[in-house]
């Protein structure tokens, strides 16, 4: 139906008979004659309609009606060349149109950039896909697949998709669920990754695998989850810590050099768990700046201040903060709230270098405390001092929002810039808190399958807190970009770390009997990596959404407004997807394998 | 952990120091000296524990158990070479050994050729993917992705994610349904292909999209159907059907040539769909063999035999079969009446080239009717001649189904050609008959969104059941390997085809409004082919099932033997799906666009 892609039309083209098809994105009438930019996936050329009868006919052309165009390349007359656009050296003189659909008036204007609501943009969806930019993230993702996979394909990576109508097993994230007709009252459900499949591969032998994989959780969604996402998922078998970080730096410098024109300098800089916390207060720091955390804990060792009389004191430094009105300190009280802190405790240090009399804080430092503050937080004259206090987790939490506060209404952040680090050595295990603080059960750092790091691994019980996992996570500008670890494959390990989490025997052997009994079979040791792609393509993109880079996102309730999904069903699809069925007695009588025997229990 | 991958040691290795990584897949003991067969993703190479001490330390070795091993590649003694091993001129003496896993008995051996039954080998999949074929079968998958994206990639292909968490259209097969947590009482639906949002992308000006796709259909599980399935899955706009034929082709001849060593001699033989049921009986004929249909319709129009006089009458004819005993000839309306038919009328051809007295049917023709009988069909002396005679498509479909058995039976199948056929010009409509062969109405031969080619586009209402669609199927040996067609792009022609098939305004604005409403904005001319990828890559490894390229099937009712998916869930899990909840009044209300007018009814 076309010769050319419109986009690919050049100077040389002149002379030659086209037929393109696409687009209506702009018309013009100048004084009887008729220009149109014809747009298609490759780019856009102006078309002219010169003659009396072709005039006449693409009068009737509105924006966005689907047309093809047979005409004559010609070079732009001296001075109407459009330097800004690949095809601007040349038009097309139309001798014939063919109006292959048209458009009703649109529901927002398609310009580069549309102000219109997002709910309208994704009712229509295939129209704001046709401008350039969400088109264009749609490209790159693509494209990111490719890169990926050529890395992988040259390290002898096999594909494997995995099932998605998987056993349900509550931990973590909720589970989506899939009632199965042809056993009523049983549900599949869907997997939040592919995690102890690719776990099983390795055990099968596969050695290195990879999937780019869709995945589900089923949560409160906040403004930038989706119920469905997707990532790269990569496990090996045979490798130590280092040599999965080798690859995920590979992919990753790929992705950058060929997407965004950027060499990552490596290896990649790594960075404890603790030091992270430590100096960020964030276990995925955004190093594109400074405004690193001060521990003041000793410092403040014998105050008299109540509040800082804590398991932790910790300050960030905001450069020039201290000018800062009442009214914009208050806020960062109302800031703090928000985050579910009480408060952000301050100090501001005066133009000749001392601490101010400002502020509700200052009043409760000795002298001696006051004086030595500055220099102790490496803050200059005019400058601002933020604090937290109490538990170390809570209050470096709020600093490392601070110091993110801080970076951007100080303008700190280099929008252009690329900062990646690893952070390596995170815990095995944090505390379960309920709501007042009280010290509940263990929680797996990363999921119960990580293992710990050697010196660890045989006596991690002793001390659940400091037992650090063989884990690491990849973060780009702040945001987790990926993260994985080696695994455990021996099976007495993998009990115990079941029950430091509180699973008994029969609980270990209902959800994960099938990986236990796995690892009775020569599991090789094992480790492996996720890429959280929808988040990895956003950055190459410089999107500030996931929804950038998902062709149908859903918005914040898990809700598509294109298609209006989810929707009520019918009486008869209840009925016959069995969901009101009695489940049979229990999960393992449940197999039809009469020559087996049961799972034991 | 290993310097080489064990398949890949030669004997220009000789004399260096390795260290490998594996399984031990046989153990031998000759007089203290232990022999092991080491084996890993790649291969594997001839371990011997020669020394005293390492030799005591291999006797603990037994199958499956996980080791690393260092030692030195020597060549083997002259005489000693195993030329069937691609290591086989080598052997590693091992100077150390570390068992990085034990293994317990095994539930099945793992020899090439385990006759272990399926459903244990599933259960413990982890351990059947250790066999040779089965690994090569999930490599050879991933080569097929590899091989397709790369075509599809050259010719600007972008690849797209759809969602898979959509909304329910019970049309055809049903839908797996998923409750939503968030909207309880709502339901998402698994998709049972991405053809809607396929042909939105083309609407959105994609162009060019491919994905391979999980798709999902909630069948009654015949024994090679799996309720999750993949497809590639093609869309291209500004085509013809000789476009998407010419890709596909393009696709197909490269997976073949490089997975199979097969040239597909191109452009692949086109039959319409009323020339391969007119002479095949099918519509995904084998045409690895002769074996075809004679219509007898007209040479039967007059005649006395009350079961001949019928719409059609059609006739297979199997060579040699005359010789058949009774209790064979018995034996053929046995497997008829497996089919739903009454039986299967024959007749035999003696040896002196006249129709033999025996056989029920004989005794019920005229001397004309006998005498023309093997000229008419072309049957020989000795051979057998079947019958059916009905309602056209039930009689035919049973010539096909007889056709195929007389070719396995007569050993006419060459297992080891390829026949690839494209079908072309299928009909749009098909009447839905019920149980008593009363027309009611008419149901897609494709899907509703194919489009009637443009002798019928105007008037396909006048003749529905002649109406010819611009559909293909690509045929392999048999099997339908794909299809695709042109679709509707025009809304007009799309209610009028929706109309056709019973559906009123209303529920076509219920089901499929957003795809009317996106047919508004200059649609483009679109098509596409979707290939089932489980059974092309099935076809590729040689397999039987395309559980053999499938990591993780289930079994004939939807179950996972190795996981025991799917399952009853908890009652906590079922109160927070929202399952039991009440649905809001009706879906297009259920908008939360607030901003939005309802969608029309």
């Amino acid at each position: 139906m076309r010769s050319h892609p419109a986009g690919t039309l050049r100077a040389e083209h002149a002379g030659q008979s086209v037929t393109l098809a696409g687009w209506v994105a702009r018309r013009r009438d100048h004084g009887g004659v008729i220009f149109i930019d014809l747009r298609d996936a490759s780019g856009s050329a102006q078309v002219v309609f010169r003659e009396g009868e072709m005039a006449e006919r693409a009068h009737r052309l509105r924006a966005e009606f689907c047309v093809q165009v047979t005409g004559e390349v010609v070079r732009r007359p001296a001075g109407n060349e459009n330097p800004d656009l690949a095809t601007g050296e040349i038009e097309i003189t139309a001798t014939a149109l063919t109006v292959l659909s048209e458009s009703a008036p649109l529901p927002f204007p398609l310009d580069e950039h549309s102000d219109a609501n997002e709910e309208i943009r994704l009712k229509h969806r295939y129209l704001d896909l046709r401008r350039s930019g969400p088109a264009a993230a749609l490209r790159l993702r693509s494209e990111a697949n490719r890169i990926a996979r050529t890395v992988l394909h040259q390290r002898d990576f096999v594909e494997v998709e995995t099932p998605t109508l998987t056993r349900s097993t509550p931990e973590g994230a909720r589970d989506f669920l899939v009632p199965a007709r042809l056993r009523p009252g049983s549900w599949y459900a869907l997997p939040q990754s592919p995690q102890l499949f690719k776990q099983l591969l390795m055990v099968a032998g596969a050695e290195r695998y990879y999937q780019i994989a869709r995945c589900y959780r089923d949560e409160d969604f906040r403004a930038d989850r989706q119920p469905e996402f997707t990532q790269l998922d990569i496990e090996m078998s045979f490798v130590e810590q280092d040599d999965v970080i080798e690859l995920g730096e590979e992919i990753v410098a790929a992705l950058w050099s060929e997407l965004a024109g950027y060499e990552i300098p490596r290896p990649i800089p790594r960075l404890t768990y603790a030091e992270a916390m430590a100096r960020y207060g964030s276990d995925k720091p955004d190093l594109r700046f400074g405004v690193e955390l001060t521990d003041l804990t000793e410092y403040f060792a014998d105050t008299a201040f109540r509040v800082f009389q804590a398991a932790y004191v910790g300050a960030v430094v905001m450069p020039g903060g201290a000018s800062q009105p009442r009214k914009q300190l208050d806020a960062w009280q109302e800031w703090a709230k928000q985050r579910g802190a009480r408060g952000l405790a301050y100090v501001l240090v005066d133009d000749d270098g001392t601490v101010s009399d400002r502020g509700p804080v200052v009043k409760n430092l000795s002298e001696a405390e006051r004086e030595g503050l500055p220099k102790a937080v490496g803050a200059s004259p005019g400058d601002a001092i933020f604090f937290a206090a109490g538990h170390p987790s809570d209050a470096r939490d709020l600093l490392g929002a601070a110091r993110g506060e801080v970076a951007r209404r100080c303008g700190l952040v280099d929008e252009s810039a690329w900062s990646f680090v690893w952070v390596v050595d995170a815990p095995m295990f944090e505390r379960i808190r309920d709501d007042k603080g009280n010290e509940l059960g263990w929680t797996a750092v990363h999921h119960p399958f990580t293992s710990p790091n050697p010196d660890w691994v045989d006596r991690f019980e002793e001390a659940p807190g400091e037992a650090l996992a063989y884990a690491y996570d990849i973060v780009c500008n702040g945001n987790e970009i990926g993260g994985g670890s080696i695994r455990i494959h021996r099976s007495d390990v993998q009990q115990r770390v079941f029950a430091l989490l509180g699973m008994d025997e029969a609980e270990q052997r209902e959800k994960f009997g099938f990986l236990l009994d796995a690892f009775a079979y020569g599991p090789p040791p094992h480790g492996g990596i996720a890429f959280g792609w929808d988040r990895t393509c956003m950055l190459l993109a410089g999107g500030d959404s996931i929804r950038d880079v998902i062709a149908f996102p859903k918005t914040g309730g898990g809700y598509d407004p294109l298609t209006a999904a989810p929707a009520p069903i019918t009486a008869e699809q209840r009925k016959e997807a069995g969901v009101d069925a009695v489940p049979p007695p229990a999960p393992p009588a449940a197999s039809p394998a009469a020559d087996e025997p049961p799972t034991k229990l």
